[in-house]
């Protein structure tokens, strides 16, 4: 059964939101999900993915790499012709073990010919598309660490067991966790770009939507994503544009000094707020085709961008996003 | 010694509609059976799987695919004559490990002839019938999870140790547990789509009549499976005839309201709950030879749809089944 | 030095009563010996599989198939000549793992001619006689419910690291425990048929006969077997005619009662507390020559099959029997 | 250096009486030694070892069978010239393996030639001497239960990883252990034929006279062997005459009656209480060329043998001493 | 991307000297940088391994030796051509085995050609460069051992499993961690020389200007790292300078007087407070182009050098930082 | 650059006394070190074994066997030339593995060749020099203990995986500890011969002097050594004539009787503590050149003697001095 349209995802909008700023600015950082269970986590980046249109990569290539990338990286990726193939989607199994994950020693080919083989992971798999773990809380520390590495480098290198790798991992990382269920290190949190919550919809009226589409779904699966491919055109010419745009836009004097008072007011530790609040402005800015950044875009991802930053209950979110509102309104109000 | 005719099964009623429910509707998802020990729960599962007709498979496949599979599948199911087999039955043992449920590379062939094969595992033994798990609780997480999985996306996808392997695994996945010996995670419970209660009976009748029917059976088995073949043949039509009307029943607006109204009630996380109820009632309609989903339906299969899925006390049935009861007589009494 | 002699055994009338029981029917379930050490509990078992005529097998087959097995399991055994051999008894070791307990792949050979051979293991052993684990307690939780699996079916089906075999494993499972050095999960004990209590003797006189016994023994063995090898030998013939008996042997409607009723007096989770008081009675009878299965039958095997299944305090068996005992008289006295 | 000579140990009467004991009748059971640390626990024990005359072995064979061994373990023993050997002292290693304790799979035969060879353990080598465990009390359980039985039962029987060994493994097990760093489980404890207690020695002469010893051995051991050669003879030939006379001493009816009623006072559990005394009465009366077994054989030895079996405080020896020391004086005094 | 231009570093005055001195005298021992997570530091550490100039190694030697070193390890530095290199940096990996660090036997060059190769560790890749260890509480103490000693010897000797390798390690061990995380042991605390403190900047401008410098770079790396190049040569030539100049100070009696005096003031175990405050006040007039070491080279560096050797609340730094400059008052203000 | 002159060691005299107090009557026993980080103890160790002149063993021998060793042991030394060598001396590194400590099975040649090669470990390094344990307390119990047997012996016996290795391993074994950071067992602790106290000096013009050295060592090695050589040289001779002397001291009647009395009016526990005394103050005498060992000797090695035998607060050190010291006041002030 195909993936279900982006677009018929019946709200959720803070998630939505900040997949589609990771699909304009990867540099942005990951995204953490935080929410209950069953609200269509994994649904919506499956759809992000799926809606994205098909990347062209060497055909043979167990790393998908670019023909600009094939050059880069010339001992993992033989030439040969360019096909088209889906945006990948790689949902890291619990329990996932280091080698795995990064990739392994081709034992059975080291055995039968002496030659040291590299078998790829699921970060070469991941490559120019998305990673998710479900239930990030329980994996662990040192394997987030390693994927956010990779994450934030594009790069995974392998050098053990007299192997020597280097090849392209360059993924949208989607963590998600529920706090209730342990949290994760705030070492590891303030890695991750944006955070958003999930919560299961209040409002009758939205459940009924939500069942009347998954029920249509499930009578006639082709119909429905037919009926939906236009709004899921519509999103992706979005992407595109803000892609576009994003170069020309310069964060300005005032929002910088902006980002820097609402960090301090509202206590976070370290840098990696403000700069992702300049960074996640931009690309709000560019998604929504502003000719330039303003205090609203920062006011609007402030949330996404600090929520998990803060000190102290943490994973309190309901605390933490009134935190920031009320800086917002002191300084900005 | 033949399995115990399912319709020699004294009591057990709402155990007995939940199995054939995911029977006629696999898509409602696994049954969850919390109870006391000896109470004949491995015996149901077992039972249903005996009595429904043998499927027809390719004769080698280990699979035991479908000929339809065995053109989905080239690689891992070769082509060839058709033959009749047993709906399988698997009982996952306890300590079994993730190489044995979801298969593993076949050593020896790998040293001997130097080709990675592939071992099958549990997954592929339980396609296209029952996956009885006893005591889930103490499985690790990590294989609930797994299994939980597969049993949705009704495919067992392997890609480590070199192998690259995917291959059907429908079943409908049965566990059980005393909640008294520890709790499944919430975030696990909730994927089951039904749960279930079973209880030592407390009338003396009950007691003498399952005493007898044993007795009888140990004393000649093949006299007592011929004197209830009849009934089970009545429910084999029954369960038949509804797999049929499926298709034609689709739940109205007023059904949707219901559901979303219980569910919002009775405080339901995430929105698996009201889907699992339309499924549900839908499967019920369709095994009562109903010509429509009525609130009726819904009422009657809204316990074991929602009670494992209420916060706090999520395993003391009593209670949940008892809050599920009173938001009905609120609702719709 | 030969074994001691079963008549020969002072006192312990209960576990001597226990064990002819499931020498005359083993579909009764195991045996469960609870007590102090140093009390002849594994003396018991190794005298009764000792006193056992010896058992009729294909001379080569590593699982001592009688000639109808090996019919039945044609690829475990070869045919071959009949020969007699004793009754087997094993004796599981502390720390024994499953691979040696269900058998393993042989390793040495499928590195050596690149076939999988079958390794057997303990459960081959056993067949046709006794496995015997002393401080059961101790043993991992899966190990128990594989053993009593196993023990329940009569067959043993290895189905891992390529290996598909499944041999007969019939045996008498008897497991020791003091309750002061931990407890079995209730999920466990309850699947054993009977359990015994054994304690040091009090009496001064009891005590000198067993260790006058002991020393005579000791100083010439050969005389001293031969000299109960009659009360041995009319032991085996009761246990011949009450075998010959059970068949005739028909549970009445009043006895199924009983059963019931006491049970719920005494609250036992579950069927297994009637289903064995029916078939433990009913043995005894056999055992006693009787022409029919009456109340005094059910009455005498009462503690025995119920005072494991009992809640709260379930090793605390004085509590558990006392209980018993005070429902029966208030039920039937 | 030379071993100490036994006969030059100052004090310590108690173990060295249940050492002697041990000599003249090893079915009495392993010796435990509870005590302060530096008081020559393995000292005595290794000197008892190299007091006793050569043993007779088959030349070549690992186990050291003697020449009627050899004929009954045909299968481990190679027939072949008699050569005399030392009797064998085995000191088992704090974190001794399974493997090294019962023997192992010769893995290096097994890969170079395919043949399965059995590589004897340090069973093989204590067998027909000593196997001496320092600190018992922190030897992992199975393993300890493990030495008992073979202890017990005079044989190591090997069956797993495709081996079928059995191998004659008589020796006295001597196990050693302070209170104070954790305790045996009782029912390990309780297998112990005999238990001693050693202390400091209180006395300054004592203590000067030992240095002295010590001093002397020291700055001569050549010498210091040949000083104390005479006094090691006279124990040997008392060793030797008590093993004559034992199988001529039967223990009376009072006797036995003594060794129920003291057991029964002190409230010992289970029946290794009464038979001990009644074995090791007879072993202490034959060591003192005694016609006959007396009470006052059974009072000396009943310390040894009653203190580590009573309940409750079983390693404070000295409350469990004084109990039994009141229970003699009451009974007998 | 280039990494990021040392002198471009806003702040960390206190982490900048203490690396700085750790170029001019590695012999003052690795750098432990406490503080908030997200301030830099592993971004300064990498700055001053880019801003060095390059190597020159033998160019086919695993461990970049260089010419010197090539003939005092000729067993595993082969001679050939010279050619430059970077300073390597090394990022030790959560989760480092002992094999990954120090090296292991090379298998599979052992299984196919019976050598025995050394397949060298990251202690070989760190050779005359940086080794950086994040959240150095988390990896176990073996490790922060090894990597001590190896650090203080300049060697990594390696003995096992056959192997006897030498090779030279010399580079400056730099620890990251969080006191908030867990405390790594004073014994190991002890051996660093220095240990510095980094916060999140709490001035506006001061973050207003990284914020600036970050989305400068990322919009033009390359025109980014051209301005700062000059800066960043300045400081490298104060690095060659000092390094000159080191073996023409020598600390005066005045100063060591001054450093145990203050050692003793605020209680530092051990003598290497005092060693290091020489060391480190030396390397620092060193590299401020001071004719002689003085009072005031030591009060400077002075914190650096003891904060971690005080006992009690070694990490809470403030605490230990306060106790040092009060000392630094009371006997030199 | 070469190791510190042990004459150049400023302070610590207690443990300086017992390292030349083991050089010259090893059968002491081993020296433990308690103190702070950092005062020097590893050095004080490496000093001493650098001092000593070079030994002479069979050129290839691993063990660095003497012309005598390589004739007892010929199954394990190649005869062969002599040639002198450095005393060894080897650090134990945290966290070996008993394989690397004792020796192991040559895989590499047993795959390749099919035989049983043996590859010694640190015992065979440590032959005839020094093995230094830093942080004893950290190292696994049955380790210690093995550790202590094969000092005791002089002896490495390896008996398991089909090796059968024996070996010398003579040499004193130096323990290191700080007690707050965990206590070794008493049962260990006792086995050690003395054990000293290292403390931070706490005197200026002591800490001012040390770092002077340090500072005149680092700015020219040579020079340095060479300026204590004379020293260094006399202590090697006290150790020559020490040696010589110790046969012909014998220690008398009273010196036994104090050496008694002091351990049983401190309590020691067992005899290890009047031993050591008695073996301490003669090779303290033969050191100092007496002519007959005195209680002025025994009265200044008793706190080194007894310190770490003392019941309760083994560890606090102080406590433990001060009643010795103040019971050597009793008995013969």
């Amino acid at each position: 059964m195909a993936r279900f349209p982006f677009s018929a995802i019946v709200g959720q909008d803070e998630m939505k939101q900040a997949l589609l700023i990771a699909a304009v600015d990867p540099s942005v950082g990951g995204v953490m999900v935080f929410g209950d269970r069953g609200t269509g986590k994994s649904t919506a980046a499956r759809a992000l993915a799926a809606l994205l249109p098909p990347i062209t990569a060497i055909e043979n290539c167990p790393y998908g790499c670019s023909k600009e990338e094939s050059e880069r990286y010339p001992d993992v990726c033989g030439s040969g012709p360019l096909r088209k193939r889906a945006v990948p989607f790689v949902d890291l199994p619990l329990g996932a073990t280091e080698d795995r994950v990064v990739g392994s020693l081709d034992l059975e080919r080291a055995l039968r010919s002496g030659e040291k083989g590299f078998e790829p992971g699921l970060l070469a798999r991941a490559h120019r598309g998305f990673l998710y773990i479900d239930e990030i809380n329980l994996l662990e520390d040192h394997l987030v660490d390693l994927l956010l590495d990779v994450a934030a480098s594009g790069e995974n290198v392998v050098e053990r067991e007299g192997l020597s790798v280097r090849h392209p991992a360059k993924f949208v990382l989607i963590g998600s966790g529920n706090p209730e269920e342990g949290e994760l290190r705030p070492q590891l949190l303030d890695r991750f770009g944006l955070s958003v919550e999930v919560r299961t919809p209040s409002e009758i009226e939205t459940r009924i939507q939500i069942m009347r589409l998954v029920a249509e779904r499930e009578s006639d699966p082709q119909a429905f994503s037919d009926k939906w491919a236009g709004e899921d055109e519509k999103i992706l010419r979005q992407i595109a544009r803000g892609k576009a745009r994003l170069p020309k836009l310069v964060p300005g004097e005032n929002l910088l000094r902006d980002a820097a008072e609402l960090c301090l007011a509202v206590g976070a530790d370290g840098l990696r707020g403000e700069l992702t609040l300049m960074r996640a402005a931009r690309a709000l800015a560019a998604l929504k085709g502003a000719k330039e950044v303003k205090r609203e875009h920062l006011v609007e991802i402030a949330p996404s961008a600090l929520r998990h930053r803060l000190r102290r209950d943490v994973l309190d979110e309901t605390g933490s996003g009134a935190r920031i509102t009320r800086a917002i309104d002191e300084l900005f109000g």
